[in-house]
């Protein structure tokens, strides 16, 4: 198993999006799967999907397809840390209360630990659940409660100031929604995404079927 | 230039980061720029930013790089529909807020004309500058205001109904922010984007450099 920490990013995304759609079979009764009914509700090819299965050394059997909670779980064995990894969303705006909402109680081993911002009307509030502390606060709250990983949702004049800060306070994975590419130390993994292109996608290909 | 119709989606989505990076450069008074300035802002490799700026028929000079102004433009050409695109927003809750108040004058040949809420509390009132119906006025609004994409940020047990509506209303693409994997009409595009992939994506990213 130890080649799973090479595994493409690409593979990574898509063994996620293959357990979110396994969970909710489980949740809806089903216990197993074909690879093509898995690759047709994630719009893939299911070769595809048998190649990156064979991949983490996880095999279906013809008559019934791949067991879907054995190989939900064998994902969330490469993915998820067995102590779990803790987040903390900087920025407490439209956006990032919406990733706080959403977030909760979707998976056990990533849990959304703490929320920062400026502004004093939300400092010192629970807001979707999780309290939200002073930016200042930062460094020592995120030693404290041990968290990983720093979500950036403020304003893009203050990306780069939120990326430092995080980086200085120990985290290790940023995933930045701000439109500003980010510089961070080597050390950390960043993940950037910014909702433009995926609009300007969709717009590109509206335009050229038609 | 009819060969970009067949363009991959993956160069589409690095063009669109491109031209969000050069209008970036243009409102910082920068007119040149070398591919792999350009490469290190996306963190990306300069191979593949050459590859793709030839793909589309354009080139840098040794001395000079790229002409920022032409290079955004040209993308635009690739990119933008003349005569722009109308998009709607369906659910306005934290994300649909956040969608609607980040894109507001970001890009002239695509805009939010619309959204549509079921909540009493929002219909009939300007929201983030957009104006929100009630999801029963979908059809009605959507012909009349030529509206060709739609945005999905309802809670997932409306996501299918939701996107039913839009293509019966006439939608051409989806761009679809819930977690449940849609299946729409195949004349219509569609893009899914889940926070929860990216975060995980991370996740393990930190959990194997450590």
């Amino acid at each position: 198993m130890n080649s799973v920490k090479n595994l493409p990013e690409k593979t990574i995304e898509r063994l996620s999006q293959y357990r979110r759609v396994l969970l909710d079979c489980l949740r809806q009764g089903k216990y197993n799967i074909y690879s093509h009914e898995l690759a047709s509700l994630l719009h893939i090819n299911p070769v595809q999907v048998r190649r990156d299965i064979m991949l983490i050394g996880h095999n279906g059997t013809l008559r019934k397809g791949y067991d879907v909670k054995r190989l939900s779980d064998m994902i969330g064995t490469i993915i998820d840390s067995k102590e779990g990894q803790k987040v903390a969303v900087v920025g407490v705006g439209n956006l990032g209360r919406a990733i706080m909402t959403y977030f909760q109680g979707k998976r056990t081993k990533l849990v959304i630990a703490a929320a920062f911002d400026t502004d004093p009307a939300k400092v010192n509030r629970v807001i979707a659940g999780i309290r939200c502390y002073a930016a200042s606060e930062m460094e020592e709250v995120i030693r404290k409660e041990g968290i990983t990983i720093g979500v950036i949702t403020v304003p893009p004049d203050k990306a780069a100031e939120s990326a430092e800060k995080l980086v200085m306070a120990g985290i290790r994975g940023i995933l930045n929604y701000t439109p500003v590419a980010l510089n961070v130390e080597p050390h950390a993994y960043l993940e950037e995404y910014d909702m433009v292109t995926s609009l300007e996608k969709v717009a590109f290909f509206v335009k050229n079927r038609s």
